[in-house]
């Protein structure tokens, strides 16, 4: 083989990879917004089918002679090139090893227990999905061992999220975050409560969509680029650095629930969007890990749009969107109640001090379960005894319990962990920004091109050129979660007084 | 081979190439409603891999020798596989002609075409698309060789879009059409003009979405299975006959644009709907020909939506979305309304006597490019030339000339002729039904149940199975298009007293 033509390959065996992928998200995407109700079944024939084609082109004897090819000549690859052929060659030893039945298999049960799931939520019946979800983790015990059958299992599929990290640094980190969130939260909650009745007045959808348009402007989202739809789940979904959409979900009674979510959407969209134009249409493109993901889009949500320089600077613009519902408010009282700590039953709703302690649940569910030193059956007894122990509040019924997240019967055991990771790398990353420039000068001006300008250097560009623990280390130096603790109890002992 | 496997992997073909149908759909679908502007480049890449890629599928020679075996065994085939096995052969053979890089090169110059129309409409400047468009006539000539070269090219490019049609077959259409629709007008403009101005008042577009849900209930479109969006262009999209959807456009200062465009694409939805299960994910899934599908459209929007009864057992419906707007109007005056006759610029707004002249002009055109006879930068001076003959207009500009329709851009060079022949094949239709059933009795009580029963029994649940031809045989009987012109002078003379 000629090295030029071993380029051509590889680079139209991404394009390929892209283009499959735009298929499933373009699908999906429809799924999600527009499709009529009873259309599933079409749908699931189709993207099994695309699942399958794309799995095929990508583990062909051919792609291996390839990337052996590459592998054989990496001195004579660029950079960019050389680090396509590590991460493809990584992804084609580990698929080979998956049996394509199983592939296919995991991809139908997963498919089944989606829609089991949405039921059993809604009946808020654990036992009906049990019996899914013990396949499910029976899978990935199994695909553990393909991925790397020198770790543990947990270690194994921890990894597949957050390149690097594994269960004792996440025992570290967690235990870091006990010490000192567990009594900032009890403190909090003996102070005096915040007051934020006024976040649940009647805010009408047309407005917030038009507030939802202004929060894009202040982002700095480039609308030919990307647009916001509405969804039940708030989402992000790139299809490459020039098309990104993010969703939300408005609440007529909820001013903050869509504003935050917008924000935090905002933050994986700007990622995607700040992505390197040489790394497009390569597996290079999108951004390098979950965890690096949400240490942008948190980034947003709660260092920027939960600090007292953004609220000052967008609340005469919100009193605008909402003159009525606003006019009795001040925005140190917005700031106030944007920051209002409460321990809760749902992640996705907690607020910024609980929602660590929210993932770290679902931390040590997974990793007794893949461990084997919890059943599946007993994920609901446990789920409540945990919500009771670390935040203090009562399950009413697994619909607000254990059935909450979409995560497991899509298949994804070893996620949760990223959010509570990229939590704490965000703050790290701020405290080298604030070194680096004075953002906050800018921030309160309603101007947040500072900001993802270093992020766009430090972390945005890089996409997937290198690893995660690549990226952290230039834009955290070494991971250390007192600087995140610490954070958060100067910021909310500021807030309540404590 | 064994012929059960043969039967499997004739199924799982189809499948694969449904899927890549669904894929490009869906991609497609985004890309006209929700998609951010400028993001034609990454999807451009896709659709043209993914062509690739199904081209791929649908020709390798696995995929010959399967249909060879299967037509050395067709006496042992079910009618439903022996038809599947036959289209596909002749879509295989002609595959095999077009080269792969061809094919892909063409998608993607549809997709930057499409591209630069909108933005040549926009701005009225036909010279900007004219090199694009030269080279997807050049593309068609090409083509039109592979599809059958012992045709003419335009044949061959007819033939595609109508099995069956011929220029020969469509001069002696039109000739007939101009023969007698021609005087039509000319009298038509001489008799005093129905007054329309109440169409034009003010209808919030609101109160149009609610409007559009009605019509949607009155077709009978199971909203379950079908959605209705909005786009520049209205268009029917089905993934299958569970699943599809249709677009309008609203304008807030005309009451029956959308509301046509709705119960012409509902026309289309239905018959897609209409399509027996057990076609399925293969090739003789969706509406056999463009001509019978326009058949189905034109036949709820002109034959139905167009006709007293119905208009009679909408107005009072039509009156409540539309109160203040409608309160000095009667059912008769919106029936002498929404068949008022005027000659005009645009295709898709023309009354349902000038509209075949548009498409006359359209396949004049085209044969002539095809034929060489005209360059395609006269496209425009010859156009205006017979918009002025045949309609008497002058064209002001490309806008609202030769850049009005889509079609070209989309690479649709043969398509328009089918609208023409589906509005004279429907009112065969109508004679024949009205010969079985009393459909008029129950469509002045707004129920179509009875006309797209007989419509599903005659042409919709056939789907592929039969050639168009077969199918205009079956619901027709004989082609004449005297039927069609003298359903219009009989319509037209009592509307306008001539």
């Amino acid at each position: 083989m000629e090295l030029d033509k071993a380029l051509e390959e590889l680079e139209l065996l991404q394009k390929k990879m892209y283009a499959y992928n735009v298929a499933s998200s373009a699908i999906y995407l429809d799924a999600v917004t527009v499709a009529p109700k009873d259309t599933a079944e079409g749908r699931g024939i189709a993207l099994g089918i695309l699942a399958g084609e794309s799995q095929k082109v990508f583990t062909a004897p051919e792609v291996g002679e390839l990337l052996e090819f590459l592998g054989q000549h990496r001195e004579e690859l660029c950079p960019i090139v050389s680090r396509q052929a590590e991460v493809l060659t990584r992804e084609y030893k580990k698929m080979s090893l998956i049996p394509a039945e199983e592939y296919m298999e995991y991809a139908m049960l997963t498919n089944e227990a989606d829609d089991v799931w949405h039921k059993a939520k809604e009946k808020s019946d654990f036992a009906m999905f049990a019996p899914l979800l013990e396949k499910i983790f029976a899978f990935n015990r199994k695909f553990a061992s393909y991925y790397d059958s020198t770790k543990a299992p947990y270690d194994a599929l921890l990894n597949e999220y957050e390149r690097g990290i594994s269960m004792e640094y996440l025992d570290a980190f967690f235990a870091a975050v006990k010490e000192k969130l567990v009594p900032l939260i009890h403190k909090i909650s003996e102070a005096e409560q915040i007051e934020n009745d006024f976040i649940y007045r009647h805010y009408p959808i047309e407005a917030q969509r038009k507030f939802s348009d202004y929060l894009m402007e202040v982002l700095g989202m480039d609308r030919s680029h990307s647009t916001i739809g509405e969804t039940e789940h708030p989402f992000t979904l790139n299809f490459n650095n020039k098309d990104v959409r993010i969703t939300t979900n408005y609440q007529e009674h909820n001013l903050v629930d869509s504003m935050y979510s917008v924000i935090h959407e905002g933050g994986h969209g700007l990622y995607e969007l700040g992505i390197s134009n040489d790394l497009q249409y390569t597996c290079l493109a999108g951004g390098v890990s979950m965890g690096v993901h949400e240490s942008q889009s948190r980034f947003y949500e709660n260092l920027i749009g939960r600090s007292r320089p953004f609220i000052e600077a967008i609340f005469p613009k919100m009193q605008e969107f909402f003159p009525e519902q606003l006019k009795d408010v001040t925005a140190e009282q917005m700031y106030l109640a944007v920051n209002r700590v409460e321990p809760s039953l749902i992640r996705t709703e907690a607020d910024q001090v609980t929602y660590c302690l929210h993932v770290m649940i679902r931390y040590e569910i997974e990793k007794a379960v893949i461990g084997g030193e919890l059943e599946v059956k007993d994920i609901p007894q446990e789920w409540n005894r945990l919500y009771k122990e670390y935040l203090g509040v009562d399950v009413p019924d697994d619909r607000h319990g254990c059935l909450q997240d979409s995560h497991w019967s899509g298949g994804m055991i070893g996620y949760f962990p990223s959010y509570a990771l990229g939590s704490a790398y965000g703050v790290q990353m701020l405290r080298n920004m604030e070194a680096d420039v004075d953002i906050w000068e800018a921030v309160s001006k309603g101007d947040l091109s500072v900001v993802t300008g270093w992020l766009k250097e430090k972390v945005h560009r890089y996409g997937g050129l290198l690893e995660p623990s690549e990226v952290i280390r230039n834009a955290c130096g070494r991971f250390d979660p007192e600087i995140y603790t610490d954070y958060l109890v100067q910021k909310y002992s500021e807030i309540y007084n404590i």
